[in-house]
């Protein structure tokens, strides 16, 4: 055992000096990387903010700092996307978009044009598109369904869209319509373009915080089974959301990812990351400085922490 | 928790029943893919052969099959020349091979050339080469270096090079030698080609049973303990290489390994595939026939049952 | 001098047993290739058609087969396009598209992604939108202005849009939509998307006969200079078309193109072809199967037989 | 007819003066290049030298400036080899290698990976080993066989190899070794590597002046014929050789030489230029400073007022 790995005991609620801990360490990191300014919107926030909870299996929640703070999720709510869809298509999911890691930027249409408009995984823009093209194909509310879900998970019927910063996405959307053309040259998006980019930019716009996000991805942790004990994923189909999370997840830092943090997790541009320890708990924190890569600087510093003072690592 | 999932106890014997079972899972399995055909040495087994060892992290091992049958470990090597080249090079290693999935075929050449000379991970074979260049600079003999550990660790001191496959290998290198002089234009080796090919075909020649890689893989499920308890990595360093083997381990495939199997592994075109559950145990399996994407079938499926019916995935 | 060679007199009247030889040799050829089939207008094309239009400098026409029967023009008006954007552009056109054979296919997004949205040529799609676009902006009626233009110099008022073909052409559009949404994403195009697919659309549907087209296209066999004598390009700029329509006018077989017939040509999915004899006259042939790059294999086999025959090629 | 074209009457004895007003105008260029610095052989070069040749027919020799000092012929022996390669292999050659223009810089390995290795044209890197290859196959010494012909054409039997370039080469030749192993790979390599290399690496190391390679290159405007009136080429072949020049003869800036000098054309990287009139003269250019694209500066700003003056271009 390492010198600095702190006590963890089986009770959740041993984690909250680690939480300041975490928070005091951070506090004194040198550079903490700079806002998404592709839209107004996120191109204003403090860098220097920061939040960060943690969920318990029961939904007990522990937090430092910003954790209270609604922030834009962008990109994180892909994760919640993926298993909604997966709970109603199935493995028929697989058939329109894989599971591998890209090696490519998020937003590529190299890999695509090779591959036949098949994107290699959910995570990246072009998976992430195809993913709620289908959702939004079989419930009629792609972002509606998702929405109603991130209440009833996190307990927090406040939750909604924040229509400026989706306007703000459309009037920058080019990139992503031009994904979603490309592929439906393919046959694999099935909604009108202009349809699927509306849903897909409100769906990227809901505002929420730390401990909401905690609490709504806390049935990765609990192997598919929803706060209310019913069940959206089957083990084996939890295990793959995490398995994807892990190999996908962070952009094309996954591989960096999983060595300093070694947990599944989804970032967002806009500052936001939640990490999952199967069977354990859940993690959510918050910083909108980001990396060259488009992860939070000071949020992976705390995941990083986080895992070496708990030993908490699934690896 | 899922009906067919076995009651495991703490005590590791209880797996001899679950790998029973699934060697005559396997044994019903329709297709068994093909072996490798580059060669003649491997292109000759036999795809119904199959083996499977489990040991647990005191050294005891249990097996089915052709559990103690010595097969080519091929790029399974990689995982442990990883391992010995980071416990000397410390992270100055990633300054010359990144940890990122490739996305692209084991063998390509393009992203070399787009990232001038610096392979995206020890596993793809530019990024072995890199690795076995840096431990036969360190060391003087990269191949020996790899033999003595592989030894010690399983305690099986047969284990031997086979000098026919690494003739064999050697007469079909062209596309190694391409890699090897690519990246020496980038100044990414050091040694002479010729003498760095030699070692890498002798490196991946070495015959070695189920039994002797689940042993000599010990140190990655304690956290960097030798099988002497001395440390080899540190446990950052073993979260390191587990975090690879899970990202980028199985060839272009490391995405479905991950969802199907849920736990860091290393497979070769022997046929052979090393799995880890850390703090719990490693596995091994072996089975010729391969896939498209060149891993076992029958070896992906039974570590696929084993962390079904164990729940011992990561995930 | 080889022997197949026909004497060809300072006069193209001359030229008209070249034309009936040519027609009888191609009605020989084995296979025809299919005509386009990606909209029904031109998948009904009957592949045994075949015509054949010279037009000398002062615009006298001879012709052989069906050499008076309109087609589809489709990519041909490239060309057109082309020289009437550098006639107001000039130089500045450089800016948005570069001068460079692609090496990929007509309609690939991969380079595009690599160059940040500067297509490589002018007849690639991407490039040709670039140049609709600019074109449109310029006039306020892209299409308008060729239509005009090609009435002019073919002196026949009849010329027009084919409005089912463009029709069909935007129920089929979502990858030329990628293409301009992409390229916008960079800043490379002004108009709105929908305004420049409908510009692009009408363009390429315009039907003119190879006596039409020969006649258009005599302003680069004259250096420059229109039907009526007043100046459409510097003789540069001239050069510069032709340049461009031999290293890049008959879509990835420019190579090819070069080397069998080795005049500047574009090509169209119609099965039109228009050649350039710069200071001699200009060739235009249709037939509409196409080989697997998408040019007219009785039309290629047609002036590979013409430069063979007449040795009008420039090299 | 622009006012600046000079007249250029028959008799190629006018061209004395056009090849004056060029030095003079050349001399006033305000940026020159830099020389190749990979060797030191060539990073010596002083970037002020020029020199320029042409030949006519009958093989009388214009030249001003340094048109008789010798320099590192390099790539520009790409036309030569190809050219006494066809005669030999024929058709055969393009089994080999293609003929279209790679879009890719020389040296890439990226589209060979993606053609299993057959490389796009003669005149990239890998195109020119092939060529090699099969040259040295056929005739035992490919080097050798390039040499004698060189001196027998141009008339200078003092023409040698610099086995000090060659050797310098050698010290640097990782990359080529790689495309050489890549194909071989393929199978489209048949002598061994270090062989290959030698004798490509002497072929480059040749020396030769404006005046000599100006008369060598004159079977390319005689369609094929050689000095002493023997057939090297079929006029079809000598066509050939012309349009992959003028397509692929300028590494990746053929678009933008066809636009600007509008002759077939080929470079090396010892800042020399050949250029064909086919059917009335040759040209070779020599400046040691290139371009970031490896043609030489003053080479090519001669070439475009050559063609300016003359009214030579092909287009």
């Amino acid at each position: 055992m390492k010198p600095e790995q702190l006590p963890v005991s089986a009770s959740p609620k041993s984690l909250q000096p680690v939480l300041d801990r975490i928070a005091t360490e951070v506090q004194a990191l040198p550079g903490r990387g700079r806002p998404a300014d592709y839209i107004p919107a996120l191109a204003s926030a403090d860098p220097r903010r920061f939040g960060m909870a943690v969920a318990d299996l029961d939904g007990t929640v522990y937090g430092v700092g910003d954790w209270q703070q609604p922030f834009s999720t962008q990109s994180i709510t892909k994760a919640f996307t993926l298993a909604l869809d997966l709970s109603l298509d199935g493995d028929l999911l697989w058939e329109h978009v894989g599971r591998e890691p890209s090696g490519n930027p998020f937003n590529s249409l190299v890999q695509l044009e090779y591959e036949n408009g098949i994107p290699r995984n959910p995570f990246i823009n072009a998976g992430a598109l195809v993913v709620t093209d289908r959702l939004h194909t079989l419930t009629g509310d792609a972002a509606g369904t998702l929405l109603d879900f991130l209440r009833a998970e996190s307990g927090n019927q406040g939750l909604t869209f924040d229509e400026g910063v989706a306007d703000s996405e459309r009037a920058h959307g080019d990139r992503n319509a031009a994904l979603s053309h490309f592929m439906a040259s393919y046959g694999n998006i099935t909604n009108p373009v202009p349809t699927l980019l509306d849903q897909y930019f409100r769906q990227c716009s809901i505002e929420a915080s730390c401990a909401d996000l905690a609490l709504a991805a806390g049935f990765l942790a609990r192997h598919g089974i929803r706060a209310d004990g019913s069940t959206l994923l089957t083990r084996s189909q939890a295990k793959q959301v995490n398995a994807v999370m892990l190999t996908c997840g962070t952009y094309d830092a996954a591989g960096d990812f999983a060595h300093r943090v070694g947990l599944p997790g989804k970032s967002g541009v806009g500052g936001g990351i939640i990490a999952v320890v199967p069977g354990r708990c859940t993690v959510c924190v918050w910083s909108p400085g980001l990396d060259q890569r488009g992860n939070s600087v000071a949020g992976v510093a705390a995941l990083d922490r986080f895992t070496t003072l708990t030993g908490l690592s699934i690896f």
